[in-house]
């Protein structure tokens, strides 16, 4: 039995057909687990609500280090911060000089892979959809360019604009019209990590993506990939990301809504693009 | 300055736009390069026409097996072959016991590719367009199945017919809804070599992919590969393939149309999928 500590229930973008799933920070009330014992603090995968019983804890996660925030471990020192590890250095095996795009840029993932490239000595350029969002990613997160996609007749154009000699490595969260945009742009032997579409999630019929053939021309490398196949890195990525953190190196923005009855509308605001940063949902404090 | 050898101009479909481009077997009758003198037999990229002057002398390969057919070096032992291998073996990593289809599986590198497979001790499946074709995928190159895609209503279901466990290894020469009914049959950790998407090439607009979400779902690599990357393992690849083709264990089928002349309408043939096996120009005997 665990009880949710200062809050922060995931809003499991992967998920959204199952309402209850999600990922949380808590404290272990009662374990039958050996690994587990009372008053240790946990992260993983949780449910929507203030006491849970769980037996996948496989999935859970011990906080070992508490001198962060404790809600970074429902984002960028917990799934959505592997996910942008993972498919970042993992996936698209970025070398220095070499041009990132990210759509979705200002997201829980985005904003890191965004930071990630910078500390890899890349040039990155994020896509999003409000003002707000891109004078975020510019001034906050450190991104070499950004644009609002929203306000991009021609998303070609754009990309040319910000990429006059291609993409080398394409963090892909939106799909569709993007993508298609997208891989003319790449350049040779480039990469995309697709780590999500969430311009696609809720349409009845896909859009079709169109330019596929260029996966050939520029002999492209497309992945798709899920952060569980990479949770073995998560010793390693710690040791990477907590000093940076507390380094000033690595920004982070979370944009929390108090309450699990917020949490229908705050996932709602997600497809909408209402969030700005992480979301989270603060269930209770200590 | 070299003459066309026991023929056999590879008509390249990657370049269907730059129709005096092509993949020849040709004898040197004079070279201002040490490396080819008078008489040596080589294959590479030449054009259509009886004697050629060839500067790009980088992308010519001297023959020294002369114990097969010469108008192999324009398939099974060229660029056919090595694109065959390249993507199978280096791009789609196989190992023993996967499923894999191969679409366009009776042209000259979709033989191939099936036959590795079946070397790999894979189960290999493949589609083609008539009924002469099927039958040669199953009787003369050994494919446990195949089917032909024009007599199938719902490409979903001849798939699960097939594979109803999934698919490990797609090599892909079509594009479009072929693509599209493959992906949601992909296995976990799949992988999609993208050789070629005949079926688009010759429309205004290429045919919308709706399934790209399964990539993400089922972790699944597609990548794009031109032979030209591969070149290096040339002889690795002789070594393997050239006792395969002695001892039988690899079967090669041509579709010789004789005289330069008759190369147009064999190009325009390769659209309409008339060829049987890869298409040979027989440009002149020795």
């Amino acid at each position: 039995m665990t009880k949710r500590d200062p809050g922060a229930s995931y809003i499991d973008s992967f998920n959204a057909g199952s309402p209850i799933a999600g990922f949380g920070v808590a404290k272990v009330l009662e374990s039958a687990n050996p690994k587990f014992k009372q008053g240790d603090l946990v992260w993983g995968r949780t449910a929507w609500e203030e006491y849970s019983t769980i037996t996948a804890t496989d999935s859970l996660f011990k906080i070992h280090n508490t001198d962060v925030p404790l809600s970074y471990y429902t984002g960028i020192l917990g799934m959505p911060g592997m996910t942008a590890y993972a498919g970042f250095y993992e996936v698209c095996s970025p070398k220095k000089g070499e041009t990132v795009y990210v759509s979705a840029a200002s997201g829980a993932v985005g904003q890191l892979v965004g930071q990630f490239a910078k500390l890899s000595g890349c040039y990155v350029v994020g896509s999003a959809g409000t003002k707000e969002k891109v004078d975020l990613l510019k001034k906050k997160f450190g991104f070499d360019g950004a644009f609002n996609y929203k306000e991009e007749p021609d998303l070609d154009a754009a990309l040319k604009r910000f990429f006059p000699e291609g993409i080398d490595i394409y963090f892909e969260n939106v799909g569709g019209k993007m993508l298609d945009a997208v891989l003319p742009n790449m350049r040779v032997h480039g990469r995309i990590a697709v780590c999500g579409m969430i311009s696609q999630y809720n349409l009845e019929q896909p859009e079709g993506v169109h330019n596929l053939m260029y996966l050939v021309i520029k002999q492209v490398r497309m992945e798709g990939f899920l952060v569980f196949d990479y949770y073995h890195l998560y010793g390693k990525f710690l040791e990477m990301v907590l000093p940076a953190i507390k380094e000033g190196k690595i920004t982070y923005v979370e944009d929390v809504v108090e309450g699990l009855e917020s949490a229908p509308a705050a996932l709602i605001g997600l497809f909408a693009g209402r969030n700005v940063g992480k979301q989270v949902v603060l269930v209770s404090r200590e």
